[in-house]
């Protein structure tokens, strides 16, 4: 059994950063953005409705800087539901004043390294909850993608299993030492998107995200196979925060 | 005879990748939008037709993310026919809602490194269903344009023939390990767009689309030669789902 | 004398990629898209007329996929001529509704390595000939930029001048067994424009493109020094065809 | 004790980079104009006010080039003020005719290679000066965001720890040659944006910029692990030479 | 004293350039060009009696192909006076026509390893009519920026200093073959933009900038440490070829 078949996968996953035009936001007449607004409203309740039936996740924050005003990072059984969120919030009031700036598709993943022999990990509840979780609703977000270098003498899927195992082991007691300050989501996007992995990470103390990437960095697998994508940063947003986001 | 000569070309294909800016959508009246679609529609048919003459295949499916929300993937016999499509797409008022943000032109190929000797392959009815093939309506599809690595010491075309013939067998055997979960179409683009060929997947669950490049990464030949441009995935399109997601 | 000054250089060279903004074609009334072709179909007949009197030449194709609707390679004697065939063309009223993708700018060249001693090769009609061309009215064309590459142990410029040559001899005898198949214009953009040469292939047979190119990377040469741009592919225009395309 | 624990992080900062839309500048009316105006100085005054309270500090300069017309450089407590700041500023009047152009987060940073044992660092008035310092009204200003290389032999994160202290010791000792000259803030990024650290810059004389980088590149810390980003430079701005930018 | 101590630096220098948006130009009523135009040509003599006056000096030139349709190259004494040049054409009419579309921000320099031992190079007329020029009137203009390598073996600063001398030497050497062919302007924009260095070059017969730099590529300093950006090549302008350019 090769190691690309003991990854355990979950959830499909789709990040969705948007900026808002506010030049167009702010020339709708008043009773245009209250109906926008109530509709973006009712779709973050539907989400918190999905999400209370188990059905599915999907954290919203604002992002700081000019990357993106916001993102919805959405959990859905399969793949055309995530494309029926996309489209249902195209075709909203609220869609038509923002521009889409980047999103990844992924899947909720597990690496399988670390399954005990002689059990079937997703009969884990534990497991399960991690395939499936609900998002936390930590005080912020950090997002970046991700993929295992494969240049010259450094390339990762060249390296015998037991080396990668060992810096996936020693990675994982970095993660391990963040526990309690940082919740961390691994999904696979590797035949999904240009990257092969995405990390999102949540933190009260938006610190935690600079000093746990930081500590990572010397670690010498990151050091020598970690090429990063754009990160990005943000704040939880609700319907209250978003409502202040967009008073006039 | 040099390996070059003998690869095998099919069709033509052209991978047409459009965004639906949905405020000009949105700011159609009801019977502009009425009309684009009748037209749209009547497009899908004439391509229908087309397969059904066997002188072309056309699929159409629906992107994840932003970027793109529609692909047509068009096998022609000639390049000049791929140009009249483009252009009688862009004629119709369903094209002036649209963005192009991606497009893809090769040629359907076949390696030959697997051709018998002393048999022409261009005779072989099973060969030719793959040159001239009708895309399948799987659930799902997954396109993605690849290089064969020239760095330094990691440069497929300086490799020794036997090399490289097995390095694709190895290469092979991954992808006939899927057969009857993941089909897929190899189009060669060498001198006719950015990248050396761009591979599209067809699976009725897209979870192998992740599978088989995941595994396939390990390989030794991909894992040193391999370079990968974006992945799109997406949902199989017809003429119903996508009246579902052009309804207000 | 070094080899740099051993190269033959004739007619400046602009290749200008457009892509028409179908919603504007389509917003002009019908008389004056009459007008715009009019004037369009005017510049074509001017351009004949330069070529006819061997001032230059200029060829006209469509390109297939999103990057271009059309490409005009002009040849003329000056950089300034260019300049203006530029701005002559800006302000008619079809430039209006095309949007610029991508230009290039170069001269026709010669490599000198081939110059027979005691010859002057500007006196050979042929040289000539090829050093201010009509461009051919093939079916296709296809159009790349090229480097040399100059990474770590890649270096074409620190090989010794015997390699090099013995590179590009076997270089152009592939070149050669295309004859009658392909037609090659070779341009210099050194100190010109971001890539060292562009190379427009002509044929009638548009696999031909993907046949040379696919061909020659496995010679040594291009295998370890060729470094490519973006390919464009397309077929030729005359004025019917432009008719025919920009007809509602 | 890891090294990546003994940094010291002070305030987090946003780099707001802002080209004038001159053309929507000069179509508002002389009211809309003076409107605008009003409540982009009131905000600068705001800024003055927290800067004055210690709760955090502002530097507003212009940049030469076509990058931006203008930069905010934001110091703050938290990630929500930086936030807040540019949501306050996107409602604005004068923000509808500015297009976002380039923007950095990163937290105010001090490298704790240089921390005396048995101290410590944040009950340093010094230090903490550092750390929330009030941004200089010096002449000029220069950011560019950097990296420490990661590829093959050239690997910062794989150096010994003592080889490092070495290097930026070395490079230290330039830094402060250039003392009364140029006054520097680093800000670190890793985990909150695209590149680890950004520098800030500022001189009274912008000429000191180019000598320092200059020498600073010959350092052999720079010269085999630096890589940098784009450089923005620029004047200080206030109200009155914004109102003269800004006047018709 | 260090290398980089010994550079000699002269005027800053702003190289902007910018596209003419047809459809905005046509758009404009005959009095509105009229003025246009006025406005444009007395910034062009205000420019020329800067020139006159020696405070400074400005190149115009137009830019063959896309990516620009003209270039203003401003010397002037302070990075203030170029910030006010930049803002004193986009508050023009003409300026609300045009689109930017690269700038480059520098100092003329002159490289201090030819100083002589026991003289002072600012006292020196030659050495200050290099650092502080009026601009060459030749017919065209060739624009590029360059770095030297920082790359594993081929690291430029890392060479030992008599290395670096003896590469400037021999590309010295070639640069003085072309004496009265081509006039030269390093300017240096380390710490000010992107690149380190910009070089302009200006000639009668464009195509000697195709020749020095061809030529140069073979020179082993250029070949091993030169990586170059995009090229600009152009015609020169004056107020009666704009005017015929600007021309319905």
């Amino acid at each position: 059994m090769s190691e690309a078949v003991a990854t355990l996968d979950g959830w499909y996953c789709l990040h969705d950063f948007r900026a808002i035009d506010w030049n167009a936001w702010k020339s709708l007449s008043a009773g245009e953005r209250a109906r926008a607004e109530d509709e973006l409203y009712g779709l973050l309740r539907k989400y918190q409705n999905v999400e209370n039936a188990k059905q599915g996740s999907t954290a919203f924050f604002s992002i700081v800087g000019q990357k993106a005003d916001f993102v919805f990072m959405h959990l859905r059984e399969t793949l055309d539901e995530l494309n029926e969120l996309e489209t249902e919030f195209n075709k909203t009031m609220f869609a038509g004043v923002t521009v889409p700036t980047y999103s990844f598709v992924s899947v909720v993943e597990l690496g399988g390294y670390m399954a005990k022999p002689g059990t079937d990990p997703m009969e884990d509840p534990e497991i399960l909850a991690r395939l499936k979780p609900a998002l936390p609703k930590s005080k912020h977000i950090c997002f970046y993608p991700m993929n295992k270098k494969r240049e010259g003498s450094d390339n990762w899927y060249t390296l015998p299993a037991e080396e990668r195992r060992n810096y996936l082991r020693a990675h994982g007691m970095i993660g391990r030492s963040y526990a309690g300050k940082i919740k961390q989501i691994i999904t696979g996007s590797i035949g999904l998107d240009d990257w092969e992995w995405g990390v999102t990470l949540f933190a009260d103390d938006a610190l935690q995200f600079k000093k746990i990437v930081h500590e990572m960095r010397f670690d010498e697998g990151s050091a020598r196979f970690g090429e990063f994508g754009d990160f990005y940063v943000g704040n939880l947003l609700d319907e209250s925060k978003m409502a202040a986001m967009l008073q006039p």
